[in-house]
Order: structure tokens, then C-alpha cells, then sequence
């Protein structure tokens, strides 16, 4: 722990004498005003803090790409009077209002395929996360699920007709996957569509109310088209899941006949969405507008589609929800980012409680606790950047052959970030004390908005398909008898890593010892979690079921799996770096990513991979790493490269922010 | 796992014969309008469920006390019109309205001192946090907070002029205690008040910006009076901090002279607490006004105290705090035994997913995974039912020796309750999923109200208080060479217990080991504790610094305390019971409550306490217990006896609920 700075000692000599001063004016009756120079004083971290590492460089390490527009986008929105600019303390914040007018940064959304084009709009989206959860959500359906579905499920004649109307507004788009009695579980909607082929139309119909659509982002105010997940029966057959085009408003924003909407009523959280639910009476649609990539049906009726298994049919409609996770896995990163960024600067400016009578109050950060409470965060916050850059180039990189590790590994993040971030809100919040309460602090917004975004929900069932996924690579790779390859198992290939039996402070730290725990627990780990499923079907489980009883190690595994991958992604990106400060700050980072995973994960104990006296070590170098990590951490919430008046007054001179001067009277 | 019911299979083949029959008439064009009946039946829990104890008398047993004031409320709260009853798929649901009028219940409130009186009070707050945290808040204010510490620091004389008027809401009391440089540490208050001889008054002063009264509940709108914590400062030297009556509003609500009172901003969640700021700029009160049960100023200005050292003053300054805790650790078993009541009815009548394509969907209850979500929930809030029922006793039996016991408690179990609140609501919430999202649904207004009360951010800074305690009375029996009293160390006197090498099904669930395993664990982690603070003073570390360096041993240690302790709580209410049905029931959640308590404490582990081959047993018996309590899941949350109108539309017909007919149009 850092001994407390002499600026803070001057700060409470400088206190005592203005307690003193009072005093003796006390006995003097007449009413004295209160100067507001008369306070404890706010001091910027800045001028007591070090930097030891260029954090511009940092900076770029962490955006990666598309510096200019990100810096282009943030700069629009402080200008812009939409984004409702607002004093406090001195200084300027920004902060949602919800209004739609993204027009300028919209043009080439869509028609622009380039990879150039994917990784922009990726930024954007980013950028636009750290303004408002709940635009980026508008944004998100309109341009990724409803531009993404005719994009990926539609053909040329949909391109055409479709594409350049949703960049320029012209249609709003929503995506009408969900319904009342199936949320997760698509297979089982039961919308039901069939084919007239006296008029060459599809027949959309919602036959029972657990079948309305529900929780449609859009749908309860401005959408006038939609994509609808539907059951299509062709012949009285069914042919599973199909996603067709259907309008439910005019232009005039005037409902289409035999469509239902209600709203979903209010939520606590992203009330700047508007979710609704659609009903659909016999609802008449053009043929051409079967999103027909996957399968047709002919004028005279006949269904065609070169995959015969409706299985793969089905995966193949899912694959544009891979986006939606790419989007939701950085969107999470970068709220993690601004609430430390948030709770870290409070922390070296708010204190609390002496030591002892005679010495000053200690400055949060400098409390063993609470920098075991915030940095290991950071660190984890760190390794994650590095890890969504990597899944941004797996996506737009994305081909055939590619596209099931691609579908993993943004299941695993999206469930991972997600959690992470949830948790990094909570702590932060309560890290600033009161102050985490008031709106105007944003953490608790983030907060909701993020426990409301409905797709938090299946977090458990996306980590069980992660595994399910790799205990299918590992059973096809034991029958095959051929090595792993993809989907990142290939450290299986060779002999199982052999760990050191006492682990020192300078063995926890090296690359090699790191990396081998990680794939020691992951391997073992994968061949429990098929040791136990064989287990229960060899009892006469399904092994559907079987896998549902080792859901613990499953999740288990998927966790464990990712935690791997993110930190393989932090190696990747350490070792393009020259020796310096700033990698030597990154080699901290590292280690204390790694220490935290030994720690938090009970099942190096419970499985025997560290030994007691070895996690006692472990947590040992946590506690290490924090006070080492303690002077860099200014500077490492600088280097997230997030505007100020993104920030909360509380991240500034909340003393100024709070004083009766600021009171609106 | 329990089998799908036959009547759920019923219900498969019915919603299979009204989609075909659908098909058949799918090639007529004309509209159909759709028949409500066509419709995923939801099917109430109490058809398929079972009842195997008697729910009346384990409601008897959870609520052990003043029962009928208990039904007379919600029977009052349910026949009002003033909260806001609200249909919802055919049922009555009452919400918060944030009016004030609880006028019928006050009385006595404040002048029945008698043990039975105190109980009544606890009883109806509990009450009143089942409809509405906010509402809970406000009245904890005004009689517990206000009213409290007139009673507890005033005298005769406050007592008479104060108390009838707060029964009657003539005047409404507020408690400014927490400035907004000083939230938790109240030692490091700024107020400052002086003594002026030639009037007789004192006069309280905010000497700067940092000084002023922060989060004050009641302050920015309603409340004419308030006790002002303040440092007592007479003929120069400091006194500590004293508390004092004082007027902020005439009884038409206009602002005092001198006074300046600010919101504190919106807030999300509990905006029906008007939190404010104020300001006093030497406002004059009379000498009457300092409550002086602990010390008092003669009118020419001397200060008399009995209790000579500051600390022990200041000690029974804080001692009013206790309600607070007692009243929040009840508050949030009463808000868990909501969302568990909502979200496990819910369980039981909503389906996801199939385990193969020809098997009906499974009952959410009915997956394991769901299982271990919900049901050691169950297990802990029943554990934690009793705790709070034995915490009520002391509190109401308190004496001056008790005290101590009281205060290390009640620190503990408002900790340890308030974080399982946040986890079960979490976990309800996300076990509900998009149905959790709105707010009718009660649980993310419970999750957002209980994130926002002012108390939550010192959970941390309070287990570290009892691990103090602990410390002390550890170093102090050494000392001594006395065996422990008091405080619950008592079991420390014995040998330590022996725990098996081979824990087996009967051992893990006999009482002896139970109590066991967690004495043995408490004991360790005290003498860790213990070695590690004097580790690190050996070092050079003073002993405050000392013990800020084992925060994590010191909070573990809180942590095993309370569990020990809300074990021995569930022992006792346990033994009173004779044999039968619902011992049975009983004993299943004892034993989870430990299995859990086991399995998510990796201290058993890296301590050794269990071997690796143990906690594999462990992991087992807690899958194992989830599948023997499935089918007591909904008698058990039906004993929690709170009214259906209390709970949400989705614990009860959520299909009908969602209907097109309920849509207001």
C-alpha cells in the first residue's frame, strides 16, 4: 500500500487551520456566509498520480483499429445539442436522451461489404455504446438484425429492394424471432405460415396467444417492417423455421390490416427501446419475400432447398445472431471500461477513515480492499479488450469454414463479458459509496439497461453449448484418431503440460507456467465433462439428458475455455510490443488476469491442479500485483481513451459538483 | 429429476390436435378470427403439485410471532384503495403508490415500550416490505431513525415533548447523519456546534461544502425536524460527536431561516424517498435540544459526562443503528421470500426446450440446472427465516450486557442477508427470463430499490467490524486464560472437533458433523486471523494497518461466523418439532443449507478442512438434495403465507395475463 502522499497532509493541516479560524469566530452572533472556498478541497489525480507508460500508445493497443472514427463520433456527439450537454462541477457531460439521429454516420451501413466497412461500423457501435445502451440497441435491431437477416438470410432480389431503404430509414426494420411461450428455444415457435399458390402468397398466422411475438425491439412504436420466425408447412408438412419479410405499418406509421401490436408494458431499464408484441391475423405476403438463401418455394408451391437435413436449415438461420453476440461481447467491455474508469478516479480523490487518530484519512484506492476490489477488474477488463479485438477480426474475416469457431468462441465471450461486466458494474457501484446512487453517475444506468437487455438470459444455455460443441470435437477426435484442429484445442495434441510442484513469485509470473495451467484444467476439465455424460448415459440417460445433468461442468468447462482463449488473445497482442514501461505495465496485467482466474476458480483446489501450499502463493501474489498495479492506475483507465464528459461528475471535483452554487434555485 | 407429468404430456397432444387442426383450415382464405381458447394452456401449479406437510403450521414456524397483526395488514393493504389495486389475468395485484397514509397502524408505535410492543412494530415492517420498499424506508426513518434516537439518546424530557407528536405525524422526523465527505465514518463528521452562554443556545454550523448533510432520507421534502450529528466543540476543545434536535420546516412546510436544504438528484430506484441535503448556517437551537442520555451541557457552558472515554461515547452514540440492521436483515428475507415465491411458481408452469424431438417440453423446474439455481436459495432463506426470528428475541430482550452480542449480530446478519437478497433477485430475475424484465413483475423493482439503499456500500467495512470484535475477545481469552462467553464463541472452550476421512450420504447429513465442520472452520480462520494481523505488527505494521492488510481473512472469518450462527438458529427451531412430514422437509433444507454453504466456500478446500474427495461427495449430495426437494418446491414457498396479490401476473396465469383481451385498447 502506498503511504498516504504530502499533499494530503498539507490538505489536512490546510483543514485543521480552517476548523480552527472558525472556531474562533464562533462566539461572534451575527449570521457569517459561508465562502465556498471554505471546503474540503478537490485534488485533480492528475497532479499527485505518475504516468509511467505513454498512455496515447496504450490507447491504440487497445482500439486497435479505426482510431479516427472513433475519435470523429465522439467529438460529433459532444457538439451536438441532441446529446443534451449538461454543466456540472465545472464541466460538461453528455448523456442519453434518446432521440434518433444518427442520419450523418449511417450512409454505407449496409451497402458497404468491405472489410474496411464491417470493422467501421463495428467501431461505431462501439463508440455509440458509450453514449447509450439503449440507442445502441435501436441501432442494433434496425441495422444488424432487421439489415442483417435480409443481408444473410435474403438473395439479390432482397439486396435490391430492401437494403438502401433500411440505410436510409426509409423502412424501420425490427425482428420478430421471440415469441410469449418460446424465448430461447426458436425451434419451438409456432407461428405458422403456408402457401397459397391460387395467389402466389405466403399466409402468416399467429394461432394461439403463447405464440405472439414478443419482447420485439421497435415493434410497439416506429417498425414498419419486420422479419418474422415462422414454422412453414408446405403440403400440411413441416419445414421448420423460416424467416420471411412482412409490413406492419404504412409510412404514415398506420398499423396494416390484420396486425396486432400491444406494448410490452413498462420496464425498468432501456424504457428508450420500444419491445412489443405482434399478432398476426392470416397475414398475406408476397412470395418473393420468403428470405430465400437457405430454401425456396416455388410459384406452384413446391419447396426446394439444397440442405436436405432441417437441422443444418435451422443453423444456418441462426448464424446472423453471431453479430448480434460479436456486438453484445464489445458492447459489455466497453461499459466495464467506463464504470472503472468512473470508480477509479473517485477512488484516488474520495477518502475515508485515519489509521489512526493523528494520521490524515486514507485515499479509497489506498486501501488493500478496495484495490482488491477494483484492479483485479481492470486487469480482467485488459485481457478482454485484447479478446473482442480478436473476435472482431474472426468476424468480419468470417468464412465457411471458419464459421462454427467463430460461433464458439462468441458464444463463450458474449456469456463470459456479459457476466463480467454485470459484475464490474456492481462493484463499482458500490465502490463510490452514495455517490454509485445517483443517476447522474451513470454506473447504476449502465447497470439496468444491462440487466434488462433480454438476450442476459441465456447466458447459462449459450456456456452449455459451448461445450456441447467441444465434447463433440473431442469424441469425433478419439473415433477419428486424428489430432484437434480449430476451435482452438489444438494444445491438446501434445503431451498434458506438467506443473512445477512449489510455484514461486517469479515461476507464477512466466509465460510458460501460465499458459500450462490454463490447458492442464481445460483438458481435464473436457474429458470429466465426458467421463461424467458417458457416465450417466452408460446408467440409461439419453445423452440429451446426460448432458443436462453434467450441467455444472459443463458451464464449468465453456468458462474455463474461454478464459484460455482470452488469454492466449493477451499473449498475441503482448508480444508484438517492445520491451519497455508500457509492457512491462502489460506483463502486470497479465499475471494478475491469470493469478485472479487461479483464484476465483475453486476448481484448481477441487481438482487437485494446485496444490494448498500453491494457492496459498496464488493469493499471496493477487495482493502483490495489487500494490504494484496501484501506481499504473490513473493511467490505466487514461488509456481507455473515453472523453470526459462521458464520464460522471463524480469522476471529477464532486465537491464542486455537489456545492450549494450548483443547486438549480 | 422428476419425470414430465402426465398431464403436461396431455397438454403436448392438445396443443398438437389445435395446431393440426389450424392446418386443415389454413387453405381457406377468409379471415379467422382468432378464439382465445386456441391457446398454450397454462395449468396452476396446485393441480400437479403435491402437498406432503402441513403449509399452515410451517407458516406458524416461519413467522413465529404476531401473527394475526401480520394478516390484519395485508388484509387492510389488500381492501385499500390507496394501493393501487390493479387487475392481471383475472387476479388482483396490489403495487406501490408512494402515498403516505398509514395513519390506522401508528399508534403506540412509539409509546408502547413493552416487549410485545417492540415485536408488533418489527412485525408490521415486515409486512409493509412485502408491498414496498420505498414505503419501508420512510417509515424506518421517521419512527426507527428519528423516533429511535430520541428515545434511545433523549431523556424524560424529549420523551414528553417529542414522542406522542412523532406517533401522531405532527411533526416528521429525519435523521442527518452522513455528510458528503463522511458517509460511513462518522467519527470524521464536519458539522460543527458551539455553545453560546448568553442565550442558551447552541448553534450548529455546515463549516464547508464537504460538510453538508448528505442522502438524507425525508429531508428534501416533508420532514419539519431532524437530529443533526455534530462534533460538540466547548470553550475550543472537541467533545466528539453529539446529536441534537433541530426545526428545518415550519408545520406548513416552509424552510426555516438559516436552513438551505438541496435534493440529492434522481435516483433509480426508491425515488419515493426524498433524500436531501442540508445545510445549516449557524442555526440557533436551545440547549434543551441536545439529547443527553450520554452527556449534557450545564446552562453557563460546562460539558458533563459520565462516560469519561470519547470512544465509549461515541459507541452509544451509534447504538440506535442497531434497529436499522435488525429491521434491513428482516426486510431482505422478507424481499427473498418474494421473488423465490414468484419465481419458482413460475418454474413450475412454464416449459423450454425438449430433450429429444419426440418428448414434450420440460418444466423449468424440472431441469437440473434450474434446480441448483433455485432451490439452495430456497434452502438459505429458510436458514436465514430463522436467524432473523432469533435476531428479533435479542433485540427486543436486549439488556446492557447483551449489548455487545447485539451489535457483533446484527452487523453480521444485515451484511450477509442484504448480499443473498441481491444474489436471489438476481438469480429469480434471470430464472424468470423476459418475463423478468417488466416491472409488473415486482422483481427488478425489488433488485433496483434494495441496490439503492444507502446502507448496502458498508457491507464490507461492517464484517470487518465483527472480525475485530472477534479478534478482540480472542486476544482477550488468551489473555485472560478464561474460557469464551458470550458472543457465540463458546463452542472454541471444547477440543476441536475431528471430522471423518470419509464423509458418506449420512454422515454429510447428520447433525453432529454439521455442526462440526463449521465450528472447525470458524476456529481456524479466528487463529489465522489472529496470526496474520500479528504477522504483519511483527513487520512494523501498526495494528489498524495490520488488520486493513487481512481484510480478506477478516472478512471470511464475518462469513463463517454468521453461517455458524444461522445454523445453531436452524438447530433450535428445528428440535421443537416432533417427528413427521414436515421434520422431514425441514431436515432436507438444513442439510442443503450446509451442503451449499460447503460447496461455495473455497475455504474448505484451501484450508484443508475437506479433502478433494470430500467435496466430490459434497458436490454430489447437493444434486442429489435439489432432486429430493423438487417436489416440496411450491408447499415450501407456499408457506411464506404472502398473499397471491402480493406476489406477480407471471407467478400465476401469465399466458392469460399476455392475452390480446387484456391489452387496454
Amino acid at each position: 500500500m502506498a503511504s498516504p502522499s504530502s499533499s494530503s497532509i498539507d490538505q489536512v493541516s490546510w483543514r485543521a487551520s480552517v476548523l480552527s479560524r472558525f472556531l474562533q469566530q464562533s462566539t461572534d452572533n451575527s449570521f457569517q456566509s459561508l465562502q465556498s472556498s471554505v471546503c474540503l478541497q478537490y485534488s485533480p489525480p492528475e497532479l499527485s498520480e505518475k504516468f509511467e507508460f505513454d498512455v496515447r500508445e496504450m490507447r491504440r493497443l487497445l482500439d486497435d483499429h479505426n482510431f479516427e472514427d472513433r475519435d470523429w463520433l465522439m467529438g460529433l456527439m459532444m457538439q451536438s445539442n441532441l446529446f443534451s450537454p449538461r454543466n456540472s462541477g465545472g464541466k460538461v457531460f453528455v448523456s442519453p436522451d434518446y432521440n434518433q439521429s444518427m442520419e450523418q454516420q449511417r450512409e454505407g451501413w449496409l451497402t458497404d461489404r468491405t472489410l474496411e466497412g464491417e470493422m467501421r461500423k463495428l467501431t461505431l457501435m462501439d463508440v455509440v455504446t458509450v453514449f447509450d445502451h439503449s440507442l445502441s440497441v435501436k441501432i442494433g435491431v434496425h441495422f444488424f438484425l432487421w439489415g442483417g437477416a435480409i443481408q444473410f438470410f435474403g438473395t439479390k432480389r432482397h439486396h435490391d429492394k430492401w437494403l438502401k431503404d433500411t440505410e436510409d430509414y426509409k423502412v424501420k426494420g425490427c425482428f420478430a424471432m421471440t415469441e410469449l411461450g418460446h424465448g430461447s428455444n426458436v425451434r419451438g415457435i409456432e407461428t405458422i405460415t403456408t402457401y397459397d399458390s391460387n395467389t402466389g402468397e405466403f399466409v402468416i398466422n399467429t394461432p394461439c396467444e403463447s405464440a405472439q411475438k414478443y419482447w420485439i425491439g421497435g415493434a410497439a412504436n416506429h417498425a414498419t417492417h419486420t422479419i418474422v420466425f415462422s414454422q412453414l408447412y408446405i403440403n400440411g408438412s413441416n419445414q421448420g423455421v423460416h424467416a420471411f419479410i412482412a409490413q406492419i405499418r404504412d409510412l404514415d406509421g398506420n398499423m396494416c390490416p390484420n396486425i396486432r401490436i400491444a406494448d410490452c408494458g413498462h420496464k425498468i431499464g432501456l424504457n428508450g427501446v420500444d419491445n412489443g408484441r405482434i399478432w398476426f391475423d392470416n397475414v398475406r405476403i408476397p412470395r418473393e419475400n420468403l428470405l430465400n438463401s437457405v430454401a425456396d418455394v416455388s410459384p406452384d408451391g413446391q419447396y426446394l432447398s439444397e440442405i436436405k437435413d432441417p437441422d443444418h436449415r435451422f443453423a444456418a438461420f441462426l448464424a446472423p445472431l453471431t453479430s448480434g453476440r460479436v456486438n453484445i461481447a464489445g458492447g459489455s467491455i466497453c461499459s466495464s471500461k467506463i464504470s472503472l474508469a468512473i470508480a477509479i478516479r473517485y477512488s484516488l480523490t474520495r477518502r475515508a477513515f485515519s489509521v489512526s487518530a493523528s494520521r490524515p484519512e486514507v485515499l479509497l484506492l489506498d486501501y488493500p480492499s478496495h484495490q482488491r476490489r477494483l484492479l483485479p477488474l481492470l486487469a480482467k477488463t485488459y485481457a478482454m479488450v485484447f479478446a473482442v479485438n480478436y473476435l472482431t477480426k474472426v468476424y468480419v474475416t468470417r468464412t465457411p469454414k471458419t464459421n462454427k469457431s467463430l460461433h464458439i468462441v462468441s458464444s463463450a465471450f458474449k456469456a463470459m463479458f456479459t457476466w463480467h461486466n454485470m459484475r464490474t458494474l456492481q462493484e463499482c457501484r458500490e465502490a463510490c459509496g452514495g455517490q454509485g446512487l445517483k443517476t447522474e453517475t451513470v454506473l447504476v444506468i449502465l447497470k439496468v439497461n444491462l440487466m434488462c437487455k433480454p438476450p442476459l438470459r441465456e447466458n447459462n444455455v449459450l456456456m452449455q453449448q459451448v461445450s456441447k460443441a467441444l465434447l463433440a470435437e473431442y469424441i469425433s477426435a478419439q473415433k477419428r484418431k486424428k489430432p484437434f484442429e480449430g476451435l482452438g484445442l489444438e494444445h491438446m495434441n501434445g503431451p498434458s503440460p506438467v506443473i512445477l510442484a512449489q510455484l514461486t513469485s517469479s515461476v507464477l509470473r512466466s509465460t510458460k507456467f501460465q499458459m500450462d495451467i490454463f490447458c492442464l484444467r481445460e483438458r481435464d476439465l473436457l474429458k470429466r465433462f465426458a467421463d461424467d455424460v458417458s457416465q450417466h448415459q452408460a446408467q440409461g440417460e439419453s445423452k440429451a439428458h446426460a448432458v443436462l445433468l453434467s450441467f455444472q461442468l459443463a458451464v464449468d468447462l465453456a468458462r474455463v475455455y474461454s478464459e484460455r482463449m482470452v488469454l492466449q488473445t493477451f499473449f498475441e497482442s503482448e508480444t508484438c510490443h517492445s520491451e519497455g514501461p508500457l509492457k512491462n505495465v502489460l506483463g502486470l496485467l497479465k499475471t494478475m488476469y491469470v493469478m485472479i482466474c487461479l483464484e476465483e476458480d475453486a476448481s484448481f483446489l477441487r481438482y487437485g491442479y494446485l496444490s494448498i501450499e500453491n494457492a496459498a502463493a496464488v493469493r499471496k501474489e493477487v495482493m502483490k500485483l495489487c500494490s504494484e498495479l496501484r501506481p499504473h492506475a490513473l493511467s490505466l483507465v487514461s488509456s481507455f481513451g473515453i472523453p470526459d464528459a462521458f464520464l460522471s461528475p463524480i469522476a471529477f471535483n464532486w465537491v464542486e459538483a455537489n456545492s450549494w452554487s450548483s443547486v438549480h434555485h
